[in-house]
């Protein structure tokens, strides 16, 4: 078991805080269970609840944690091995023992907190699930499982978007294994490679580093399918790979870094200048990035700054801020600029993009491209967050908008036809926003 | 996607087999979703159900085969990608062409499907659900999940359960990649260094070859603990690592290799003799394996050896047969001599783990140790098993045993407490059953 990256103190605070934020009620912060792969006993590597991490730091499965709002008292609840369990698995911490880890004093089994939880089914707030063995024990024992509490909700995305000292560390390890992770990439890559080679060495550096990693490898020759885990294909010179893959720390962790590289020679005229494109959206924002900017001002500068360099290239044209404004640079660059990153590589998507990302200020655009933004809302000092353009030639959306016609004024179909074959480049970093501006973590990363 | 590794003709032979085993009614064989992780969008690595794999083939989430069992017509269930989904995951094989893969030539979608259950909701067989997203499902369109159907189920492990010359094929690919992770893990272990580290090479090597591990790697120099996945200790001069890790080949098939070796040195003379009674048990076994006798018979042969074996350390005293027949060998060998393995590890054991290793003539032992013996029943030509004895010193059962007082006359307790921090030892190997014998899987592997 990974211990808590953080002491008891740490997490009592977070706890009396949430506490004092929510006011009254029960709150309940579930952990996670195995989760089965081809059979009951044949598990997925466990993963903890993020949520849970946070406020109980203990990283082992079937645990969950029971405050009450108003007093600020917390249990733990589990189950303690049994002599036959001892057998097969050694000696284990009891629930009392990890409950003192994290600074909490009072433990129940499972079944007390069923009981607790049956007994107040109506005073209960809770995380929305997505999990469908956590959605069927709520609905158990609670009677319903899609009733999560909106106050609890926005207690704890104010106090998970704005990262500590202490999760700063963290963070940069899990950068600095990301490096590692691509620049063993960049060593090995060779024409006759499969992807797969590639994406076994990057994910076996993040579990030798004793974590994971933190979502699945983009490791791709075809970096225009922006959803693409497909590892089948073998590199080829001149091909540009995309490696969209980063590493959890053993403290849950993440980090989520992107390179564009080309095989076994230097890029060709084309491939510098596109690549050039995005390599100064990313540095011109991460250089102008300070807190209370809204984040989707930054994405707008982004489109920009690439609309004007694909202007530069004739396959745009007309002015790029109105391209921008009227979302035909999406046809290069069809998602958004970045989000929060922290013990979710997505952080805290579970709880809802929106309340994540937006707030009463901004709402999220309907824009295509731009509606895929996930942050838009103004920039804290402590947010950490991936700042990550791109330009992709995908030709399924190319035939798709010159057959419709759209942004004829903006798009020379003609020109862009040339590039069908291009792929894609994307760019990635994780920066934090400090009082000053902002700082990208961990150690540089080849370019 | 990987493609499947047979041709179309050898899954509706299959299916034509399974359709007349069962006889009458709808056959259910559902595939597997991806699985969230720490939220609904991060997914763990896809891992497609055996059982669809072995009749349908198909490696993708979110299809389901239906088929009637009087007819043998077939119909494979999924959603067809949108416009939208190509932009972002590229273009990629309809249901109907990758139905044509495997020889199904109706289609239809899920909703297709849930109306199909709920019509005939009485008449359906479904093999038992391991997830609960399929439990859900089924209870929805069902009305139940926990009345599995006797009839499939018997028939698929009947099917299952002896492997073709195809099947071979593949899990011989399974057994030399496993091969290549314990040589790379035995010329990288030294002292100094994490079991992580050994762990995130030889998952690596799997990932590399196109597939994944079949099962979470133990690398321990605790070996005594026989459900150990924890990888944060340092290796020392002198452990005894044991590695229990295989790989899974792209055809989903696995592999499943022990060895235990020495970090840094040679064995000492103590930990050679232990060494040379397990290779003892491991080998005589795979010798006289044939077909028509009991595995069970193997588990107490490997076990006699032991006993044996252990007498002439000092270790057990009295007769070994008898001490085995009573089950006091177990202190040092508690668990099953082998299990059967394919598609699963442990293979089928989402079918029952009596229903598949034993039978009318054999009932599973409730004595301690052979209780835990997978398999029990009479080898077949074409069953693919394990061969995996071990001897373990387990404080926490040496102390348990000696207080009770258990086996004193074949358990001489005051020599075994000298071996109290001596680890533990296994090996194992792959075996196919044949006409004439046996043959150990794969190229040989360094003991």
């Amino acid at each position: 078991m990974n211990l808590p990256p953080f002491s008891d103190v740490v997490y009592q605070k977070r706890r009396s805080e949430l506490c004092e934020k929510v006011g009254h009620g029960l709150i309940l912060i579930a952990g996670n269970h195995d989760a089965p792969m081809n059979y009951a006993a044949n598990i997925y590597p466990f993963r903890q609840d993020s949520n849970f991490r946070y406020y109980a730091g203990i990283d082992r499965p079937g645990l969950h944690l029971l405050m009450d709002a108003a007093t600020g008292e917390a249990t733990l609840y589990g189950q303690d091995l049994s002599l036959d369990d001892i057998v097969w698995m050694g000696t284990q911490a009891s629930i009392r023992e990890l409950a003192q880890l994290v600074g909490v004093s009072t433990c129940g089994s499972p079944e007390d907190l069923n009981s607790k939880l049956e007994r107040n089914s109506s005073g209960v707030h809770y995380l929305p699930p997505y999990r469908e063995r956590r959605k069927n024990w709520l609905q158990k024992y609670l009677g319903h499982s899609d009733q999560p509490s909106k106050v609890l909700t926005e207690a704890v995305i104010a106090m998970r978007s704005v990262k500590s000292e202490g999760e700063i560390v963290e963070m940069e390890r899990a950068v600095n294994t990301s490096r590692a992770m691509h620049h063993a990439a960049m060593d090995a890559a060779k024409s006759g490679m499969l992807e797969a080679e590639i994406a076994g060495l990057i994910e076996g550096i993040a579990i030798q580093a004793g974590g994971r990693l933190a979502y699945p490898a983009i490791v791709t020759r075809h970096g225009h399918i922006l959803h693409n885990h497909d590892h089948t294909n073998e590199l080829q010179e001149g091909d540009l790979l995309l490696i969209d893959s980063g590493a959890e720390a053993t403290s849950g962790y993440a980090g989520d870094i992107t390179r564009t590289f080309c095989i076994g020679q230097e890029m060709d005229d084309r491939q510098e200048a596109v690549y050039n494109i995005v390599k100064e959206a990313e540095e011109s924002v991460i250089r102008d990035l300070r807190p209370g900017v809204l984040y989707r001002t930054y994405h707008d500068q982004a489109s920009i700054i690439i609309a004007k360099g694909l202007k530069e290239l004739g396959l745009m044209k007309g002015d790029p801020e109105e391209a921008v404004a009227a979302g035909a640079h999406a046809l290069f660059f069809p998602h958004g600029l970045g989000h929060m990153i922290g013990l979710d590589v997505h952080d805290m998507e579970d709880l809802g993009e929106n309340m994540v990302g937006y707030d009463e200020q901004v709402k999220r655009s309907d824009q295509f491209g731009t509606a895929y933004l996930r942050l838009g809302k103004s920039l804290q000092t402590g947010y950490v967050i991936t700042v990550e353009p791109g330009i992709y030639f995908i030709p399924a959306l190319m035939d798709q908008w010159q057959t419709e016609g759209k942004f004829k004024n903006f798009i020379d179909y003609n020109a862009v036809a040339a590039y069908r074959d291009f792929g894609g480049i994307r760019i990635e970093d994780n920066v934090l926003i400090t009082d000053s501006g902002s700082r990208v973590l961990g150690e540089p990363i080849r370019k």
